[in-house]
Protein backbone atom coordinates (compact mmCIF):
# COMPACT_ATOMS: atom_id res chain seq x y z
CA UNK A 1 0.00 0.00 0.00
CA UNK A 2 1.87 3.25 -1.24
CA UNK A 3 2.10 6.31 1.36
CA UNK A 4 0.30 9.47 0.15
CA UNK A 5 0.32 12.90 1.68
CA UNK A 6 -2.63 15.03 2.42
CA UNK A 7 -2.54 19.04 2.65
CA UNK A 8 -5.09 20.25 4.65
CA UNK A 9 -6.44 24.28 5.15
CA UNK A 10 -7.70 24.91 8.97
CA UNK A 11 -9.34 27.53 10.41
CA UNK A 12 -9.53 27.71 14.13
CA UNK A 13 -10.74 29.87 17.01
CA UNK A 14 -7.47 29.87 19.35
CA UNK A 15 -9.63 30.60 22.31
CA UNK A 16 -9.93 27.12 24.13
CA UNK A 17 -6.51 25.96 22.61
CA UNK A 18 -2.96 26.20 24.74
CA UNK A 19 -1.98 27.20 20.80
CA UNK A 20 -1.04 24.87 17.80
CA UNK A 21 1.70 22.83 18.65
CA UNK A 22 1.40 19.23 20.54
CA UNK A 23 2.13 19.16 24.27
CA UNK A 24 0.95 17.08 27.63
CA UNK A 25 -2.13 17.79 29.42
CA UNK A 26 -3.34 20.43 27.15
CA UNK A 27 -5.90 20.75 24.39
CA UNK A 28 -3.76 21.56 20.78
CA UNK A 29 -5.40 21.91 17.55
CA UNK A 30 -2.20 19.77 16.18
CA UNK A 31 -3.20 16.89 18.85
CA UNK A 32 -7.28 17.27 18.20
CA UNK A 33 -5.96 17.23 14.24
CA UNK A 34 -4.24 13.95 14.54
CA UNK A 35 -6.52 12.18 17.17
CA UNK A 36 -9.26 12.87 14.12
CA UNK A 37 -6.78 11.14 11.62
CA UNK A 38 -6.19 8.65 13.92
CA UNK A 39 -10.06 7.63 14.21
CA UNK A 40 -10.44 7.37 10.57
CA UNK A 41 -7.38 5.64 9.47
CA UNK A 42 -6.24 3.97 12.57
CA UNK A 43 -3.22 5.32 12.02
CA UNK A 44 -1.05 7.40 14.63
CA UNK A 45 0.13 10.00 12.42
CA UNK A 46 2.02 13.43 12.52
CA UNK A 47 -0.20 16.46 11.46
CA UNK A 48 2.76 19.21 10.85
CA UNK A 49 1.64 22.78 10.36
CA UNK A 50 2.95 25.76 8.61
CA UNK A 51 3.10 28.23 11.63
CA UNK A 52 2.75 27.59 15.28
CA UNK A 53 0.56 29.45 16.46
CA UNK A 54 0.76 30.42 20.33
CA UNK A 55 -1.89 29.70 22.64
CA UNK A 56 -5.32 31.95 22.12
CA UNK A 57 -4.21 33.21 18.54
CA UNK A 58 -6.83 32.32 15.66
CA UNK A 59 -6.23 30.78 12.20
CA UNK A 60 -8.41 31.10 8.81
CA UNK A 61 -5.88 29.71 6.65
CA UNK A 62 -3.12 27.58 8.94
CA UNK A 63 -1.96 24.71 6.33
CA UNK A 64 -1.12 21.18 7.57
CA UNK A 65 -0.77 17.97 6.42
CA UNK A 66 0.29 14.07 6.91
CA UNK A 67 0.86 11.60 5.60
CA UNK A 68 -1.70 8.43 5.71
CA UNK A 69 -0.97 4.49 3.82
CA UNK A 70 -4.53 4.16 3.87
CA UNK A 71 -5.44 4.33 -0.21
CA UNK A 72 -9.40 4.48 0.02
CA UNK A 73 -9.80 7.78 1.92
CA UNK A 74 -9.87 10.54 -0.61
CA UNK A 75 -9.05 14.39 0.32
CA UNK A 76 -12.56 15.45 -0.08
CA UNK A 77 -13.65 12.70 2.05
CA UNK A 78 -11.07 13.56 4.36
CA UNK A 79 -12.33 17.08 4.50
CA UNK A 80 -15.82 15.37 5.41
CA UNK A 81 -14.48 12.78 7.54
CA UNK A 82 -12.34 15.42 9.81
CA UNK A 83 -15.29 17.91 10.13
CA UNK A 84 -17.26 15.26 11.58
CA UNK A 85 -14.68 14.54 14.14
CA UNK A 86 -13.23 17.60 15.07
CA UNK A 87 -14.27 19.81 18.16
CA UNK A 88 -16.38 22.99 16.91
CA UNK A 89 -13.74 25.79 17.14
CA UNK A 90 -11.88 23.75 14.48
CA UNK A 91 -12.72 22.96 10.57
CA UNK A 92 -11.06 21.76 7.47
CA UNK A 93 -11.57 24.33 4.80
CA UNK A 94 -10.09 22.69 1.78
CA UNK A 95 -8.07 19.51 1.67
CA UNK A 96 -6.02 18.36 -1.19
CA UNK A 97 -3.49 15.24 -2.47
CA UNK A 98 0.09 16.69 -2.68
CA UNK A 99 3.84 14.77 -3.77
CA UNK A 100 4.85 13.21 -0.33
CA UNK A 101 7.91 15.64 0.18
CA UNK A 102 5.54 18.19 0.68
CA UNK A 103 6.43 20.84 3.92
CA UNK A 104 4.03 22.91 5.05
CA UNK A 105 6.68 25.02 6.51
CA UNK A 106 9.63 24.46 4.61
CA UNK A 107 7.73 24.63 1.59
CA UNK A 108 6.05 28.03 2.41
CA UNK A 109 6.52 31.09 0.53
CA UNK A 110 4.92 34.06 2.60
CA UNK A 111 2.73 34.48 5.28
CA UNK A 112 -0.70 36.67 5.91
CA UNK A 113 -0.97 37.66 9.07
CA UNK A 114 -4.33 40.12 10.69
CA UNK A 115 -4.32 41.66 14.06
CA UNK A 116 -7.11 43.08 15.28
CA UNK A 117 -7.61 46.12 17.62
CA UNK A 118 -10.70 47.02 19.21
CA UNK A 119 -10.29 50.69 19.83
CA UNK A 120 -13.20 51.94 21.94
CA UNK A 121 -13.96 52.74 25.97
CA UNK A 122 -16.82 50.13 25.65
CA UNK A 123 -15.96 46.68 25.48
CA UNK A 124 -18.13 44.37 22.33
CA UNK A 125 -19.30 41.49 23.56
CA UNK A 126 -18.92 40.30 19.98
CA UNK A 127 -15.25 40.52 19.79
CA UNK A 128 -13.72 40.21 22.99
CA UNK A 129 -12.63 36.70 21.68
CA UNK A 130 -10.99 37.73 18.62
CA UNK A 131 -9.44 41.64 19.00
CA UNK A 132 -7.27 43.36 22.15
CA UNK A 133 -9.07 45.81 23.92
CA UNK A 134 -7.62 49.21 23.64
CA UNK A 135 -9.44 51.57 25.74
CA UNK A 136 -6.96 54.84 24.94
CA UNK A 137 -7.66 56.15 21.66
CA UNK A 138 -5.48 55.31 18.97
CA UNK A 139 -4.58 57.23 15.84
CA UNK A 140 -4.65 54.65 13.19
CA UNK A 141 -3.04 57.36 10.90
CA UNK A 142 -0.09 57.45 12.59
CA UNK A 143 0.41 54.13 12.43
CA UNK A 144 0.24 53.58 9.07
CA UNK A 145 2.80 56.59 8.90
CA UNK A 146 5.17 54.17 11.02
CA UNK A 147 4.49 51.04 9.74
CA UNK A 148 6.77 51.71 5.89
CA UNK A 149 9.70 51.60 8.68
CA UNK A 150 9.11 47.70 8.87
CA UNK A 151 8.55 47.22 5.45
CA UNK A 152 11.19 45.33 3.35
CA UNK A 153 14.47 43.49 4.43
CA UNK A 154 15.55 43.75 7.77
CA UNK A 155 16.95 42.52 10.94
CA UNK A 156 14.08 41.92 12.87
CA UNK A 157 15.55 41.10 16.34
CA UNK A 158 13.78 44.20 18.28
CA UNK A 159 10.93 42.50 17.53
CA UNK A 160 10.55 39.19 18.62
CA UNK A 161 9.95 37.19 21.52
CA UNK A 162 12.81 37.26 24.19
CA UNK A 163 13.45 33.73 24.11
CA UNK A 164 13.60 33.19 20.39
CA UNK A 165 16.89 31.01 19.84
CA UNK A 166 16.78 31.71 16.07
CA UNK A 167 19.95 32.71 15.22
CA UNK A 168 19.22 34.93 11.91
CA UNK A 169 17.05 37.53 12.21
CA UNK A 170 17.09 39.19 9.20
CA UNK A 171 13.68 38.69 7.64
CA UNK A 172 11.72 40.45 4.59
CA UNK A 173 8.44 42.04 5.26
CA UNK A 174 6.68 42.64 1.94
CA UNK A 175 3.52 44.60 3.19
CA UNK A 176 2.49 45.98 6.67
CA UNK A 177 -0.59 48.07 7.08
CA UNK A 178 -2.64 49.83 9.06
CA UNK A 179 -6.26 51.07 8.89
CA UNK A 180 -9.38 51.90 11.01
CA UNK A 181 -12.74 50.86 10.32
CA UNK A 182 -14.90 52.31 13.33
CA UNK A 183 -13.77 51.19 16.55
CA UNK A 184 -11.60 48.38 14.99
CA UNK A 185 -8.50 49.03 13.81
CA UNK A 186 -6.99 46.35 11.72
CA UNK A 187 -2.76 45.60 10.64
CA UNK A 188 -1.98 43.07 7.84
CA UNK A 189 1.59 42.29 7.33
CA UNK A 190 2.84 39.88 4.62
CA UNK A 191 6.36 38.47 5.00
CA UNK A 192 8.71 35.42 3.79
CA UNK A 193 8.88 34.23 6.95
CA UNK A 194 8.68 35.15 10.59
CA UNK A 195 10.41 35.37 14.07
CA UNK A 196 8.74 34.12 17.08
CA UNK A 197 6.33 36.39 18.29
CA UNK A 198 7.29 39.47 15.52
CA UNK A 199 3.59 40.38 14.59
CA UNK A 200 2.63 41.12 18.19
CA UNK A 201 5.37 42.56 19.23
CA UNK A 202 5.66 44.73 15.86
CA UNK A 203 1.55 45.46 16.71
CA UNK A 204 2.63 46.23 20.41
CA UNK A 205 4.98 48.91 18.86
CA UNK A 206 2.80 50.61 16.74
CA UNK A 207 0.63 50.81 19.53
CA UNK A 208 3.19 53.07 21.13
CA UNK A 209 2.93 55.69 18.34
CA UNK A 210 -0.58 55.13 18.07
CA UNK A 211 -1.73 55.90 21.32
CA UNK A 212 1.17 59.01 21.39
CA UNK A 213 3.38 57.63 23.63
CA UNK A 214 5.91 57.58 20.98
CA UNK A 215 7.15 59.34 18.08
CA UNK A 216 6.51 58.53 14.32
CA UNK A 217 10.53 58.15 13.96
CA UNK A 218 10.68 56.09 16.31
CA UNK A 219 9.72 52.48 15.16
CA UNK A 220 12.88 53.21 12.46
CA UNK A 221 15.01 53.46 15.53
CA UNK A 222 13.68 50.50 17.54
CA UNK A 223 14.27 48.58 14.21
CA UNK A 224 18.15 50.07 13.74
CA UNK A 225 18.93 49.34 17.64
CA UNK A 226 17.93 45.84 17.62
CA UNK A 227 17.20 45.57 21.01
CA UNK A 228 13.97 43.90 22.26
CA UNK A 229 13.67 46.04 25.49
CA UNK A 230 13.14 49.11 23.36
CA UNK A 231 10.47 47.71 21.49
CA UNK A 232 6.59 47.88 22.45
CA UNK A 233 4.49 45.18 24.03
CA UNK A 234 3.51 42.19 22.91
CA UNK A 235 0.16 42.50 21.82
CA UNK A 236 -2.32 39.81 23.91
CA UNK A 237 -2.68 36.50 21.31
CA UNK A 238 -6.64 37.13 21.26
CA UNK A 239 -6.26 39.84 18.44
CA UNK A 240 -3.95 37.80 15.69
CA UNK A 241 -5.18 35.40 13.10
CA UNK A 242 -3.03 33.66 10.71
CA UNK A 243 -4.93 34.67 7.40
CA UNK A 244 -3.27 32.52 4.71
CA UNK A 245 0.19 30.65 3.51
CA UNK A 246 1.09 31.07 -0.06
CA UNK A 247 2.53 27.81 -1.54
CA UNK A 248 4.32 27.53 -5.08
CA UNK A 249 1.77 24.58 -5.37
CA UNK A 250 -1.59 26.45 -5.54
CA UNK A 251 -3.86 25.52 -2.51
CA UNK A 252 -6.96 23.61 -2.62
CA UNK A 253 -10.70 25.67 -3.24
CA UNK A 254 -12.65 25.87 -0.42
CA UNK A 255 -15.79 24.04 -0.47
CA UNK B 1 -34.98 62.82 44.83
CA UNK B 2 -36.66 63.24 41.22
CA UNK B 3 -36.69 60.26 39.19
CA UNK B 4 -34.77 60.22 36.02
CA UNK B 5 -34.46 57.75 32.49
CA UNK B 6 -31.28 56.36 31.63
CA UNK B 7 -31.24 54.75 27.96
CA UNK B 8 -28.47 52.21 26.89
CA UNK B 9 -27.70 51.06 23.30
CA UNK B 10 -26.75 47.49 24.28
CA UNK B 11 -25.15 44.28 22.16
CA UNK B 12 -24.85 41.05 23.34
CA UNK B 13 -23.81 38.01 22.12
CA UNK B 14 -27.10 35.52 22.32
CA UNK B 15 -25.47 32.27 22.58
CA UNK B 16 -25.30 31.83 26.32
CA UNK B 17 -28.81 33.62 27.28
CA UNK B 18 -32.45 32.32 26.91
CA UNK B 19 -33.56 35.60 25.01
CA UNK B 20 -34.28 38.83 25.63
CA UNK B 21 -36.91 38.93 28.43
CA UNK B 22 -36.80 37.58 32.27
CA UNK B 23 -37.92 34.59 32.83
CA UNK B 24 -37.68 32.18 35.78
CA UNK B 25 -34.71 29.86 36.29
CA UNK B 26 -32.64 30.92 33.02
CA UNK B 27 -30.04 33.48 32.00
CA UNK B 28 -31.61 36.06 30.09
CA UNK B 29 -30.15 39.77 29.31
CA UNK B 30 -33.18 41.31 30.70
CA UNK B 31 -32.13 39.93 33.72
CA UNK B 32 -28.58 40.60 33.78
CA UNK B 33 -29.26 44.38 33.35
CA UNK B 34 -31.59 44.37 36.00
CA UNK B 35 -29.37 42.53 38.50
CA UNK B 36 -26.30 45.09 37.24
CA UNK B 37 -28.14 47.99 37.66
CA UNK B 38 -29.87 46.75 40.81
CA UNK B 39 -25.89 46.54 42.05
CA UNK B 40 -25.12 50.00 41.44
CA UNK B 41 -28.16 51.95 42.58
CA UNK B 42 -29.75 49.53 45.05
CA UNK B 43 -33.26 49.66 43.64
CA UNK B 44 -35.12 46.73 42.02
CA UNK B 45 -35.39 48.02 38.54
CA UNK B 46 -37.39 46.83 35.15
CA UNK B 47 -35.08 47.19 32.14
CA UNK B 48 -37.29 47.43 29.38
CA UNK B 49 -35.78 46.49 25.97
CA UNK B 50 -36.96 47.56 21.99
CA UNK B 51 -37.15 44.23 21.09
CA UNK B 52 -37.61 40.84 22.61
CA UNK B 53 -35.03 39.09 21.08
CA UNK B 54 -35.55 35.53 21.17
CA UNK B 55 -33.09 32.38 22.52
CA UNK B 56 -29.62 32.66 20.61
CA UNK B 57 -30.31 35.70 18.99
CA UNK B 58 -27.51 38.37 19.10
CA UNK B 59 -28.11 42.43 19.19
CA UNK B 60 -25.63 45.09 18.22
CA UNK B 61 -27.61 47.89 19.02
CA UNK B 62 -30.69 46.45 21.37
CA UNK B 63 -32.02 49.73 23.27
CA UNK B 64 -33.09 49.29 26.79
CA UNK B 65 -34.31 51.55 29.51
CA UNK B 66 -34.96 52.56 33.06
CA UNK B 67 -35.90 54.93 35.38
CA UNK B 68 -33.65 55.02 38.77
CA UNK B 69 -34.31 57.64 41.36
CA UNK B 70 -30.27 57.81 42.43
CA UNK B 71 -29.17 61.78 41.24
CA UNK B 72 -25.49 60.97 41.43
CA UNK B 73 -25.07 58.32 38.51
CA UNK B 74 -24.28 60.29 35.66
CA UNK B 75 -25.24 58.33 32.38
CA UNK B 76 -21.92 58.01 31.47
CA UNK B 77 -20.71 56.53 34.99
CA UNK B 78 -23.73 53.89 34.07
CA UNK B 79 -22.10 53.07 30.90
CA UNK B 80 -18.76 52.06 32.53
CA UNK B 81 -20.06 50.72 35.97
CA UNK B 82 -22.70 48.43 34.23
CA UNK B 83 -19.74 47.47 31.96
CA UNK B 84 -17.95 46.11 35.08
CA UNK B 85 -20.82 44.22 36.19
CA UNK B 86 -22.32 42.63 33.15
CA UNK B 87 -20.97 39.06 31.82
CA UNK B 88 -18.51 40.02 28.89
CA UNK B 89 -21.14 38.56 26.71
CA UNK B 90 -23.17 42.12 27.24
CA UNK B 91 -21.77 45.43 26.20
CA UNK B 92 -23.29 48.58 27.07
CA UNK B 93 -22.50 50.71 24.04
CA UNK B 94 -23.69 54.18 24.53
CA UNK B 95 -26.08 55.69 27.39
CA UNK B 96 -27.73 59.07 27.52
CA UNK B 97 -30.23 60.52 30.09
CA UNK B 98 -34.00 60.76 28.62
CA UNK B 99 -36.96 61.83 29.19
CA UNK B 100 -39.34 60.48 31.56
CA UNK B 101 -42.00 58.97 29.70
CA UNK B 102 -39.32 57.19 27.28
CA UNK B 103 -40.47 54.04 25.73
CA UNK B 104 -37.84 52.07 23.56
CA UNK B 105 -40.44 49.70 22.21
CA UNK B 106 -43.04 51.90 21.71
CA UNK B 107 -41.63 54.68 20.56
CA UNK B 108 -39.30 53.07 18.12
CA UNK B 109 -39.79 54.44 14.44
CA UNK B 110 -38.12 51.48 13.22
CA UNK B 111 -35.62 48.57 13.60
CA UNK B 112 -32.87 47.16 11.43
CA UNK B 113 -32.39 43.43 11.71
CA UNK B 114 -29.20 41.35 10.34
CA UNK B 115 -29.36 37.76 8.97
CA UNK B 116 -26.12 36.00 8.30
CA UNK B 117 -25.60 32.36 6.56
CA UNK B 118 -22.73 30.50 5.83
CA UNK B 119 -23.25 28.98 2.59
CA UNK B 120 -20.32 26.25 2.23
CA UNK B 121 -19.90 22.53 2.64
CA UNK B 122 -17.09 23.21 5.34
CA UNK B 123 -18.77 24.36 8.46
CA UNK B 124 -16.71 27.67 9.95
CA UNK B 125 -15.28 27.59 13.43
CA UNK B 126 -15.37 31.85 13.87
CA UNK B 127 -18.86 31.56 11.96
CA UNK B 128 -20.34 28.84 14.40
CA UNK B 129 -22.56 31.36 16.56
CA UNK B 130 -23.15 34.26 14.28
CA UNK B 131 -24.42 32.27 11.78
CA UNK B 132 -26.56 29.57 9.61
CA UNK B 133 -24.97 26.89 8.12
CA UNK B 134 -26.06 26.18 4.99
CA UNK B 135 -24.65 23.55 3.06
CA UNK B 136 -26.60 22.93 -0.01
CA UNK B 137 -25.47 26.13 -2.95
CA UNK B 138 -27.66 29.11 -2.63
CA UNK B 139 -27.93 31.44 -5.82
CA UNK B 140 -28.08 34.92 -3.70
CA UNK B 141 -28.96 36.58 -6.84
CA UNK B 142 -32.66 34.32 -6.68
CA UNK B 143 -32.55 35.34 -3.57
CA UNK B 144 -32.59 39.21 -4.22
CA UNK B 145 -34.43 38.91 -6.87
CA UNK B 146 -37.55 37.36 -4.97
CA UNK B 147 -37.00 40.27 -1.67
CA UNK B 148 -38.99 43.32 -3.71
CA UNK B 149 -41.66 41.09 -3.00
CA UNK B 150 -41.91 41.73 0.94
CA UNK B 151 -41.07 45.24 0.50
CA UNK B 152 -44.03 48.19 1.15
CA UNK B 153 -46.73 47.80 3.33
CA UNK B 154 -47.97 43.92 3.34
CA UNK B 155 -50.30 41.64 5.82
CA UNK B 156 -47.27 39.40 6.80
CA UNK B 157 -50.04 36.97 8.54
CA UNK B 158 -47.45 34.09 6.62
CA UNK B 159 -44.00 35.32 7.85
CA UNK B 160 -44.60 35.25 11.54
CA UNK B 161 -44.27 32.32 14.60
CA UNK B 162 -47.66 29.71 14.65
CA UNK B 163 -47.76 31.10 18.29
CA UNK B 164 -47.98 34.68 17.17
CA UNK B 165 -51.19 36.36 18.99
CA UNK B 166 -51.02 40.05 17.10
CA UNK B 167 -54.62 40.87 15.90
CA UNK B 168 -52.69 43.04 13.26
CA UNK B 169 -50.56 41.61 10.87
CA UNK B 170 -49.78 44.16 8.54
CA UNK B 171 -46.23 45.85 8.79
CA UNK B 172 -44.71 48.00 6.49
CA UNK B 173 -40.94 46.92 5.08
CA UNK B 174 -38.81 49.53 4.10
CA UNK B 175 -35.64 47.69 2.97
CA UNK B 176 -35.00 44.30 2.37
CA UNK B 177 -32.04 43.07 0.53
CA UNK B 178 -29.41 39.98 0.02
CA UNK B 179 -26.32 40.30 -0.71
CA UNK B 180 -22.99 37.64 -0.99
CA UNK B 181 -19.71 38.46 0.23
CA UNK B 182 -17.70 34.89 -0.40
CA UNK B 183 -19.31 32.41 1.53
CA UNK B 184 -21.48 34.54 3.52
CA UNK B 185 -25.27 35.52 2.70
CA UNK B 186 -26.15 38.38 4.17
CA UNK B 187 -29.74 39.67 5.10
CA UNK B 188 -30.35 43.31 6.01
CA UNK B 189 -34.42 44.15 6.68
CA UNK B 190 -35.60 47.31 7.94
CA UNK B 191 -39.52 47.80 9.07
CA UNK B 192 -41.34 50.08 11.31
CA UNK B 193 -42.27 47.05 13.22
CA UNK B 194 -41.41 43.27 13.04
CA UNK B 195 -43.72 40.03 13.29
CA UNK B 196 -42.81 37.59 16.10
CA UNK B 197 -39.86 35.63 14.57
CA UNK B 198 -40.92 37.35 10.79
CA UNK B 199 -37.55 37.74 10.07
CA UNK B 200 -36.50 34.55 10.48
CA UNK B 201 -39.58 33.16 8.67
CA UNK B 202 -39.16 35.38 5.77
CA UNK B 203 -35.04 34.28 5.59
CA UNK B 204 -36.60 30.76 5.57
CA UNK B 205 -38.60 31.56 2.58
CA UNK B 206 -35.62 32.90 0.89
CA UNK B 207 -33.49 30.01 1.71
CA UNK B 208 -36.14 27.85 0.29
CA UNK B 209 -36.05 30.33 -3.10
CA UNK B 210 -31.91 30.17 -2.97
CA UNK B 211 -32.02 26.87 -3.13
CA UNK B 212 -34.10 26.23 -5.90
CA UNK B 213 -36.37 24.64 -4.74
CA UNK B 214 -39.58 27.26 -5.04
CA UNK B 215 -39.00 29.80 -8.04
CA UNK B 216 -38.44 33.56 -7.69
CA UNK B 217 -42.58 34.09 -7.64
CA UNK B 218 -43.05 32.34 -4.81
CA UNK B 219 -42.20 34.31 -2.14
CA UNK B 220 -45.18 37.16 -3.38
CA UNK B 221 -47.75 33.87 -3.72
CA UNK B 222 -47.01 32.90 -0.24
CA UNK B 223 -47.12 37.03 0.77
CA UNK B 224 -50.72 36.96 -0.46
CA UNK B 225 -51.73 33.74 0.29
CA UNK B 226 -51.63 35.15 4.39
CA UNK B 227 -51.12 31.53 5.85
CA UNK B 228 -47.93 30.21 7.58
CA UNK B 229 -47.85 26.74 6.94
CA UNK B 230 -47.26 27.71 2.83
CA UNK B 231 -43.86 29.91 4.06
CA UNK B 232 -40.41 28.55 4.25
CA UNK B 233 -39.01 27.52 7.60
CA UNK B 234 -38.09 29.69 10.53
CA UNK B 235 -34.53 30.30 10.21
CA UNK B 236 -31.99 29.74 13.49
CA UNK B 237 -31.52 32.18 15.74
CA UNK B 238 -27.84 32.24 15.73
CA UNK B 239 -27.95 34.15 12.58
CA UNK B 240 -29.82 37.01 13.47
CA UNK B 241 -29.03 40.13 14.84
CA UNK B 242 -31.20 42.94 15.77
CA UNK B 243 -28.55 45.88 14.84
CA UNK B 244 -29.95 49.09 15.33
CA UNK B 245 -33.75 50.88 16.67
CA UNK B 246 -34.31 54.10 15.33
CA UNK B 247 -35.91 57.02 17.12
CA UNK B 248 -37.14 60.69 16.73
CA UNK B 249 -34.97 61.38 19.77
CA UNK B 250 -31.56 60.60 17.95
CA UNK B 251 -29.32 57.79 19.99
CA UNK B 252 -26.17 58.65 22.28
CA UNK B 253 -23.00 58.06 20.48
CA UNK B 254 -21.09 55.40 21.23
CA UNK B 255 -17.97 55.40 23.28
Amino acid sequence: MSARRIRLVVEYEGTDFAGWQRQPNAPTVQAALEEAVRRMTGEAVTVSGAGRTDAGVHALGQVASFQTGNARITADRFLRGLNALLPPSIGVMAADEVPLDFDPRRHARGKLYRYRIWNAVARSPHERRTSWHVRAPLDAARMAEAAPALVGEHDFAAFRAADCERETTVRRVTRLEVRRDGPLIVVEIEATAFLKNMVRVIVGSLYEVGRGAEPVEWLARVRDGLDRTQAGPTAPPEGLFLVRVDYELPLPARV
